[in-house]
């Protein structure tokens, strides 16, 4: 006795769709297995049906809005890219009740709110745990298995593209340039790399992330965000002086201001951290999360953050439990914005700052430059002096302050006769001091 | 307008369930707005009614049957222990509909089968995160996120007390007893260590990882266990000199025999990890653990394997999805037995093996030692040769082979005159070779 099928709808045939496709066919008696009805591939939008695309030439279509409009199309499974076409497919499928599994981060970051809405009203599943560290079980974990704990912090490794270019750049020494131009040759760079290097792919992540750890509405805009493309070959080496590596963090937190309101940052830069830590081995283009909650304590997930495969799992692993509330009725966690808690502005943010300065090579140099952070209560954790005579260079390491009276002092170094130019700036994370 | 309470009866009121219901007091609110409804304790079993424990003594019950019974109690968190106690009240809650939250690995090793049909016939809930890891999400992770995938082996550090025990051990070079001692007086060990120690309850943890990861319903019995109460303090020593240190490993995977057919193996044992193997940093009370899956490739979680806040956490999130259900319909996965998988004898797995042995100190030692490991096809990677006259020792690391003919391997150096003493035989994991 045969269930019903589920007719599902997928979305592109990249990388992603390709393997998503090529999952479901394989191994289609295991999902009939897992889920009580057999999965049947109703349709797959592409942009061009042309050419032999290794799958049944029946099922391609150049037009999504009749697919994801068919009447046996019970879930629509996203992997586009791009916001404004899958925001009209997505919230079409929505409002028709269909259940949606998608792994565009950039689409969540900006319309989580509108998406789980329409969800919410039809009564549909809207998955995405393939938009955050790929292969890596994430989201469900924050949204499920840690629902009765209170979680204060989420930091990881969330963009593979740069934690290669950095890992790279630490290994090898070359400098940012060449080591993009050798990702890129190698596939781990995109012909346009701004998304990934600037940090706004992390900081979308970096949103969602947020948005479930504290139950509240963060979109991509609500992110501070500084990316990789000013690190310097020299930056790494004072990072190994110190015995930490430089990685781009995607850090969302739960703050109390000094008046006592509770707030939550999120942000993304790259920071310095020791080599201790257990982000710093993250090397490659794998992914690490690590979250601290309340009662569970710290807990990380390492794995895969990109790459066909890693992320059709993800997907797929969505597609079943989508599949399974079809099948047996209910549905799993939309959108949870009960606290409301407020984006608490970088400045506002408790960090600790490396800077590098090149400075005049005369007596007194130090004391001008202590005065300036002392002036703003920044406290000095170690200076380090380098060199002589033009290559005269200062390495100051604070403790915790205020960002804004971090990035204060650094402007009024800048004045400074003795200073001749600040060569780097970074923040310093998981220390606890 | 506040929806109708949910009734929660808690069953155990030691470390785990102390916690559950602080947590549930103590953020009820925010528990309220996860779920959609309040969650109300209607009562708390415990052995004897005496003294302040802690809780409102009206909650407070000798008769748990009775408390499961209760037409307003919705759902049953087991934190009893125990085997038989527990068995007849979650069978008697999931026959009544009821769901069910629990951390009882010896219980689900055993009865998971009889427990999920019954489930599965009322429509119930049967959660059981904090069975397996603690904090650490695994199960929901393996049953949902991993849903689409195909999972080739499970392995991972799963008792807290034997981690600590191998790596305090490893750290100060103390023998086994005397760190087992210390460990009961850090509160590490129970006064009898014996499930512990020798690997009953991560081979109960074993079991549930593979039913879970192979879709197969394995029990306790159907796992391979040796413990670590045998283990040296020359045997880490030894294993730092292989660059190794000395982990209780639970290892779920899924081989294929030599003609050809597809088995799972679910072992525990101690075992030589090497250093840079992400399970060789894993110390204390830490547990971890690595997933490979052909999609997502290697996976690994890590986080409090124990405790009584960790647990919560886990039995916490369990109860808001089972809350959620209870609230908007629908379930989560049960039971997932259809691949009915067979599981192989341990010595039909292929294993590496480390022997250490004290040797006659005399030539042809190593020729008539090596005669009887090829005898066996049993291939060796590296000798090494330590001490000499009555202190003489060989360290013989093979390739990877058959376990049974490792072990007829081991037999028959014993008899040999050369041999003075098999001192210690140990896997080797974490390597390809």
């Amino acid at each position: 006795m045969t269930s019903k099928p589920i007719g599902v709808a997928v979305l592109g045939l990249g990388n992603v769709g390709s393997e998503v496709v090529r999952i479901l066919t394989e191994n289609a008696a295991d999902f009939e297995a897992r889920i009580g009805a057999p999965l049947e591939i109703r349709g797959i939008a592409v942009r061009r049906i042309d050419g032999d695309r290794g799958v049944p030439a029946e099922l391609l279509t150049d037009d999504p809005a009749e697919l994801v409009g068919r009447d046996d199309v019970d879930i629509v499974v996203e992997v586009l890219g791009g916001i404004d076409i899958p925001r009209k497919l997505v919230l079409s499928a929505l409002e028709n009740g269909k259940s949606v599994i998608t792994a565009n981060k950039a689409l969540l970051a900006e319309y989580t709110g509108e998406l789980a809405d329409a969800a919410e009203k039809s009564r549909a599943d809207l998955y995405f745990e393939a938009a955050v560290a790929g292969a890596i079980p994430v989201v469900r974990p924050l949204m499920q298995s840690l629902a009765g704990d209170r979680v204060n912090k989420v930091a990881g490794i969330v963009n593979g593209t740069t934690n290669f270019i950095l890992s790279a750049m630490d290994e090898t020494g070359a400098d940012y340039a060449e080591t993009l131009a050798e990702a890129g040759r190698l596939g781990y760079a995109e012909a346009d790399p701004t998304a990934d290097v600037e940090g706004y792919d992390a900081a979308s992540k970096a949103a969602i992330l947020a948005s479930i750890a504290f139950h509240t509405r963060v979109t991509a805009g609500d992110v501070y965000r500084e990316g990789i493309s000013k690190i310097t070959a020299d930056d790494l080496e004072t990072a190994k002086s110190l015995d930490c590596t430089i990685k781009l963090l995607a850090i969302c937190e739960r703050i109390t201001t000094p008046k006592g309101k509770e707030r939550i940052s999120a942000r993304v830069y790259p920071a310095l951290v020791p080599l201790d830590h257990p982000l710093a081995s993250v090397n490659g283009a794998f992914n690490a999360v690590v979250v601290e909650a309340e009662a569970a304590g710290r807990l990380m997930f390492y794995g895969q953050g990109a790459g066909g495969a890693p992320t059709a799992s993800a997907v797929l692993g969505d597609l079943v439990m989508a599949a399974r509330n079809k099948f047996y009725g209910g549905r799993g966690p939309l959108e949870s914005k009960y606290a409301k808690l407020k984006v608490a502005p970088m400045g506002d943010i408790l960090t600790r700052y490396y800077v590098s300065m090149q400075v005049a090579d005369k007596p007194g140099v130090l004391a001008t430059v202590a005065a300036e952070f002392s002036k703003r209560d920044v406290s000095i954790s170690t200076v380090r002096q380098h060199g002589a005579g033009d290559g005269a260079r200062l390495v100051v390491v604070t403790h915790l302050a205020a960002d804004s009276a971090l990035s204060d002092t650094v402007a009024s170094l800048e004045q400074l006769d003795v200073v001749v130019h600040v060569a780097s700036v970074l923040r310093l994370e998981g220390t606890t001091v």
